[in-house]
């Protein structure tokens, strides 16, 4: 089995101290998982911790993945190899260029050994923009983690950005949710809700949902407009874009029905802890807040975000640096616990594909 | 003290059925509370309630409020004053005419009789928006009780609707949420988002909040934007119109903070079970969905609409008119229950200011 790649994030925020805390108290949840990222970087976290009354796991450093394969470290120990060395300073919770280079090298060697077949999969700790910024990444370009493993992901297939559509889901226990658009203004987000995207991510929504679950996935398309925009009184996009598109998805195989009232389609997907078969596998959300305020709502300890479309399996947690709290011992890991079990089962059936 | 209105609703929906639960199932929520609808309306209910197993409430025809007031009906007897005769044939969750000019008489009658003063205010049960069409009720102009009853307070004031804004608010026990726009396209919301309209939505929330609760009222305005904008990359609105309503609202004394990124400011102002003092009293959301997801996530049993700014109270429970269970003897009252705990909440305040 392929390890699976845990990558750092901003080495000010909160990522580092979760990866600790994941080993430290769930030891079985991270096995076959190994780090990327910084030696300095994790061993002042680690000492944060202890400061705050944790006992932190033991770090290994190791050569390469190939080593790393080999050995048999004991339960609970941290295996890391050194990633993305920091070059400058770099102090907690705060903007740095060193640390957004840092962050970004080892999103971009995780990227790398996925797509070279060296890793199942990666689950990457939060970035922060302005360090991103900072350091010289285009942040313009690459709003998200999802926009840069794009464009990593396409350049190894030989093929343009565009070719390789990709759509980020995020979900809970009780919902998924497939954005149409992301990072856009809202009124640009208006214009880039067409037939062909909002089909493309009724197919990838299906495809990759169809792995996951291993039968046809039921997909919700939410409306763009209140009620669905009430037989065109209330806008006409539910008519002239997206049942066209749900019309052209259906004719591939897609299971989507639709376009339902926003305001309560999330409701009705949501499943109930009683309950064994929801009404709807995953909903296709419009626009970013449409689908992320009913998954955030409850909280957002266990959320995941889960890139689509891409070559390789990529998830995280759905939450940011928090560079307020960081290095004070007080984050949870829970969010990228459920991010590495969501990478598992995408790559277990993966694997029997 | 004046009693409080409840209108009938659609006779082929839900309404007179929750009616008639809620003095069946809770003869003291519901003491003071005088019932609008036609005759023959109630009497099919409680037969449809009959059959299907329940012990409808007794009904006293009540020739007027004013005989209503002076009379000391036994607990758990519904006072029926006859409004909204029907003219016509209609049929449980059958769209009418005969239907739809009913429910609309009754809400007429109901805020005719608060702006006159000889009631508290006004509950009102769903109408159904083809049954009014089909009636006449020119439907472009008032897509909800909202619009209409802004009409109907606006001509009582002798002023046009345009001078006496009005918002719609949404309640459950954990999050209220005071929209800006309410039924419109969301292209066309984005068009009526001004500074104008928010600083006037923060107004009116504020005003309404602060007799509510007797003290100035915390309120949370959510971006429109992905991340509230984010410095400008994800959309402008945030900066040249949210910002600019707010210091206008607080120059008039408004509370109001923000904006913040809509995913999660919804999750942040929920009322948890152990907070007496929430971080918010309320969210002041851009558009229909960006408030209503969020409000209906967690189911509608409890929802409560609230229309703010109106020379009256009205409050209404948060569903439609179900037309599919209706005479079935399954409604749930709770939604209405709460809809009168809350204009009694209001009716309160009123009074002691």
């Amino acid at each position: 089995m392929k390890p699976l790649l845990l990558t750092q994030g901003d080495p000010a925020g909160i990522g580092p101290e979760i990866i600790l805390k994941a080993f430290l108290g769930y030891p079985d949840s991270v096995k076959g998982c190994v780090v990327l990222g910084d030696i300095e970087v994790f061993d002042r976290h680690a000492l944060a911790l202890l400061e705050a009354g944790w006992v932190p796991p033991p770090i290994a450093i190791m050569p390469s993945l190939d080593v790393c394969q080999k050995m048999q470290l004991p339960r609970g120990v941290l295996p890391l190899i050194p990633t993305g060395e920091i070059v400058g300073s770099w102090a907690m919770g705060r903007v740095s260029a060193a640390g957004g280079l840092s962050a970004a090298q080892c999103v971009q060697a995780a990227a790398d050994a996925c797509l070279q077949g060296h890793a199942a999969g990666m689950v990457t700790a939060p970035m922060h923009k302005e360090s991103l910024l900072a350091a010289g990444v285009p942040w313009s370009k690459y709003p998200g983690h999802t926009e840069l493993l794009q464009e990593r992901a396409a350049a190894a297939a030989g093929v343009t950005p565009v070719q390789m559509p990709v759509r980020m889901m995020l979900a809970n226990h009780e919902l998924r949710v497939v954005l149409v658009t992301i990072h856009l203004p809202l009124r640009a987000a208006l214009d880039a809700i067409t037939i062909e995207s909002v089909a493309q991510t009724l197919l990838i929504a299906h495809h990759s949902l169809s792995r996951m679950l291993g039968r046809v996935p039921r997909i919700a398309v939410a409306g763009l407009n209140p009620h669905a925009g009430e037989g065109g009184r209330f806008g006409s996009e539910e008519r002239e874009i997206l049942m066209p598109a749900m019309a052209l998805a259906e004719v591939q195989g897609v299971n989507a029905s639709g376009p339902y009232p926003p305001d309560t389609i999330f409701m009705r997907a949501r499943r109930r802890d009683n309950q064994l078969t929801p009404e709807f596998d995953a909903v296709v959300a419009m626009y970013h807040d449409q689908g992320l305020i009913p998954v955030k709502y409850l909280g957002i300890d266990e959320g995941v975000n889960v890139t689509l479309g891409l070559a390789l399996i990529r998830t995280s947690p759905d939450h940011g640096t928090a560079f307020d709290i960081a290095g004070k011992g007080c984050a949870r890991a829970e969010s990228l616990l459920s991010a590495i079990t969501m990478a598992r089962s995408l790559v277990a059936k993966d694997a029997v594909d």
